[in-house]
């Protein structure tokens, strides 16, 4: 068996490379790829994923993991993990053709570009063509994959492995009886909050650079790591000592580039603190996009925005930023940077309403998929449901439908998992809090180490190693999802910045 | 014919592909890669070039070129010179295994971790074992591509196809038996050049911007191409729309990064100026090194120190610097930027000298390869070299045998190009002159294009269709490299700086 193990290692290992380099070449396409470099670009992606998952999907990897089956490594091995997690992948990779997987990569790329364009020029008609090509992809996954329910559960599956979008809804559901009514209930309230301190001017290096000390307090390591800008932040890991980060910093839109940062450096502490064992195998990565997602929004918004956290960094913002916040008391520049209230830009929105600007994606999504819905009738669509769930209209494209990067690039099926990530990041918070009660005097104290040990303990070094369901039932005891904890923590916090019902 | 021809471009086209992805990976490790990632990044690029490369032999192709070489497209067709240019190719790649194109790849992506490493501390020690291991490799290469007269000769045919040692030690000893006299002969004048003006602080945002205008009128297109930072100064292309160069900037070494920057422009100038029909085939690129290094050498020198030149760029230059050259007249100042004397590096040194720093390198590589010098002993032979050649003595290995990333990065036999380009250069110019007599009125109006568009026409557009020689004999209309235009540039632009004999 060991034999046939390692053969499997050495066949995979040229494939994780593969799929490295598209990392590579993805993070320069979006941070530093001139405008002329999109077509070609395309192109070697294209190349990239067809050449990997014709490696992948060769004859030779089905017989050993067929062979391997038979092995009796112990469950919470190394061993038993890849076998498992390549098994899951192999399986699912045999129903894509290779020509597909082509056209997905290149589709996806050149989306990416024509959104960019779209955006800039803030015409929905621009990408409305390509748009409707990335749907048709997804279907054509979809079918190829299978399902049981519906098509969406097989773009589901991709990122959070074994959900099913009934599910989803559930937990959804959950949420929004709670959240809808809040956001509401905020609204109506006389004592609105006063962020007239947010809305100056603040230099955008000195954000960049006030940024960086957080970043490196929480544990982001720069010698295996670095941040960027990019028009849309994301986290890309080229290895467990390659992680990249990118943020983007707005001269009127402070502290914006500051949550971007610690929501990217959440994710890239997760894929820097992976066991080393796990290095360029199919077991590095995170569990789920939903796990990985706990992670960004537990270091960006249950620690970012924290009175704890701020007691420790607001004097020296105040000493970076005297002119705009020297006279600002912390109490007022916590209520501001936690300001519930309807707006239009998901990635820019508060944790309450965050969740809102989900459902609609989740909801728009679905009807894509099951056709229920035609692409040139979807800004009508997300114009409406913004309506409905925030009671907002976007004066443009841009600042609506065209807002995220994902469906440009081929991804659908992802937003629920940022959802998820926010029910997930507090089922795990609430076990640490248990485990560690300290853990709030040592962040008013600007130390992170112990929450970082914990979760490196419990998630970060099993990479892709256990099932999302299965790292909840290990860390909190508990089966399944539950957004019990979430509401929890947010009327808790809530009721103490708002005076609620 | 035209179906067999269509199937060897599919084939080759995932391979250019995967030839790309490696650049865009060598071109993010030399320029914003963190250190950690140095390991994962040889893997990958291993990965990268042995996958490329086992594509590329198989025997499928080898039939497909049989069949095509009894075709008769016209000798100057794309198809005709595709033919040719990949036979020649495959020919030579046939002759490596695989896996040594993974372990070469693997070694000169670490080899260069490794210099940058023991540069910064000035240790050749720390060096020493994996240029050891370089240099067997290069002569495992050597062997495998077999030669007539010598090892070396297989080594340089890599980079000018064609070219053997026996013909540039012909060009080399016409170079040295006058340019080591003029050098001789600057030495004893007493009419010294003043250089004080450059040897002041020149702020490098500034130096940075100020590179950008000549970089933008001679023609770089930043659409299709950006300008970075790295430690050692390159240019390498993803696509005809994507060409990257980089500079590197010292406030104490003016004006050290603008003529790397006309150097790198030159360069790049070639590789955007590819005919469209050529992108992503295997005729993308340039004839030879020493042809790419006719261009840059040409906008770097016989361009970028012309005073013709700076009849133009010289009041802007004084605007961004009044404080260091408001007042200095532009005689003083073109006087100091070709102030002839050796000195210790060879990117920084002038046009005269630098070609005493090759055939340095061009000797100690053929010792090396021929094994008539071991590794251990290789700075004191760097030195003695330096003292023979230039009278002088590095203090320190970082100014001697470190100072260059080549060697580092598996490249032997490739030195000599860097003169040949000067020799090539002055060849082609001296052609250009004749053609457009008023080429050096147009640059003291900072008017390049007529220039550039000769040389697109001349050079660029072709790729790697027809070879050095070729290009030589359809240009100037002789069979061969001839140092006499050179030799002759140099004279007569000297003797108008020094009194000479």
């Amino acid at each position: 068996m060991k034999e046939k193990l390692d053969n499997l290692r050495a066949k995979l290992k040229d494939i994780k490379n593969l799929q490295a380099a598209e990392a590579v070449l993805g993070w320069d396409q979006q941070v530093y790829m001139p405008p002329g470099g999109s077509e070609a670009r395309a192109e070697q992606l294209a190349t990239l994923s067809k050449i990997a998952h014709g490696m992948f999907v060769a004859d030779d990897i089905g017989m050993l993991l067929d062979d391997l089956a038979k092995a009796d490594y112990p469950y919470d091995s190394d061993e038993a993990g890849l076998i498992r997690v390549v098994r899951r992948d192999y399986d699912k990779a045999r129903k894509l053709p290779s020509e597909l997987v082509a056209e997905l990569s290149r589709t996806f790329s050149l989306g990416q570009q024509i959104w960019t364009k779209a955006r800039a020029a803030k015409e929905f008609d621009q990408f409305r063509d390509i748009l409707g090509k990335i749907v048709d992809l997804n279907i054509q996954v979809a079918e190829a994959f299978g399902y049981e329910a519906c098509k969406y559960d097989a773009l589901l599956d991709q990122n959070e492995p074994g959900m099913r979008t009934a599910e989803v809804r559930l937990v959804f559901d959950a949420l929004k009886s709670e959240l809808v009514p809040l956001v509401q209930a905020i609204a109506k309230q006389d004592d609105k909050v006063d962020v007239s301190c947010l809305k100056q001017a603040y230099n955008e290096t000195d954000q960049w650079d006030f940024g960086l000390i957080p970043l490196k307090a929480i544990g982001f390591d720069f010698a295996r790591g670095r941040q960027d800008r990019s028009v849309h932040p994301f986290t890309t890991t080229f290895s467990i000592n390659d992680v990249r980060i990118t943020t983007r910093v707005f001269k009127d839109q402070f502290p914006s580039a500051l949550f971007s940062t610690l929501h990217e450096g959440g994710h890239a502490l997760y894929d820097q603190s992976g066991a080393p064992s796990l290095e360029g195998t199919f077991l590095a990565g995170g569990a789920s996009m939903g796990v990985h997602e706990s992670q960004s929004r537990l270091w960006e918004n249950v620690l970012g925005r924290s009175l704890a956290f701020w007691q420790f960094y607001y004097p020296l913002l105040q000493e970076v930023f005297p002119a705009q916040l020297g006279n600002v008391d912390i109490e007022t520049f916590y209520r501001a940077v936690n300001n519930v209230e309807p707006s239009l830009i998901r990635v820019e929105a508060d944790e309450v309403t965050y969740n809102l600007h989900i459902f609609l994606r989740f909801e728009l999504e679905q009807d894509l998929i099951e056709q229920r819905l035609r692409v040139a009738d979807l800004p009508d669509a997300w114009n409406a449901k913004m309506e409905a769930y925030l009671g907002l209209t976007p004066p443009d494209d841009a600042m609506g439908v065209l807002q995220d990067i994902h469906w440009s690039s081929g991804l659908m099926g992802y937003f629920p998992t940022y959802a998820l990530g926010n029910v997930l990041s507090l089922q795990f918070y609430q076990q640490a809090l248990k485990e560690i009660p300290s853990l709030e005097e040592q962040f008013s104290k600007g130390e992170f180490g112990e929450l970082r040990a914990w979760f490196k303990e419990k998630i970060h070094r099993h990479g892709r190693k256990f099932t999302p369901n299965e790292l909840v039932k290990r860390i909190t005891g508990v089966n399944e999802l539950d957004a019990r904890s979430y509401l929890n923590y947010i009327k808790r916090k809530y009721s103490k910045i708002y005076v609620l019902p």
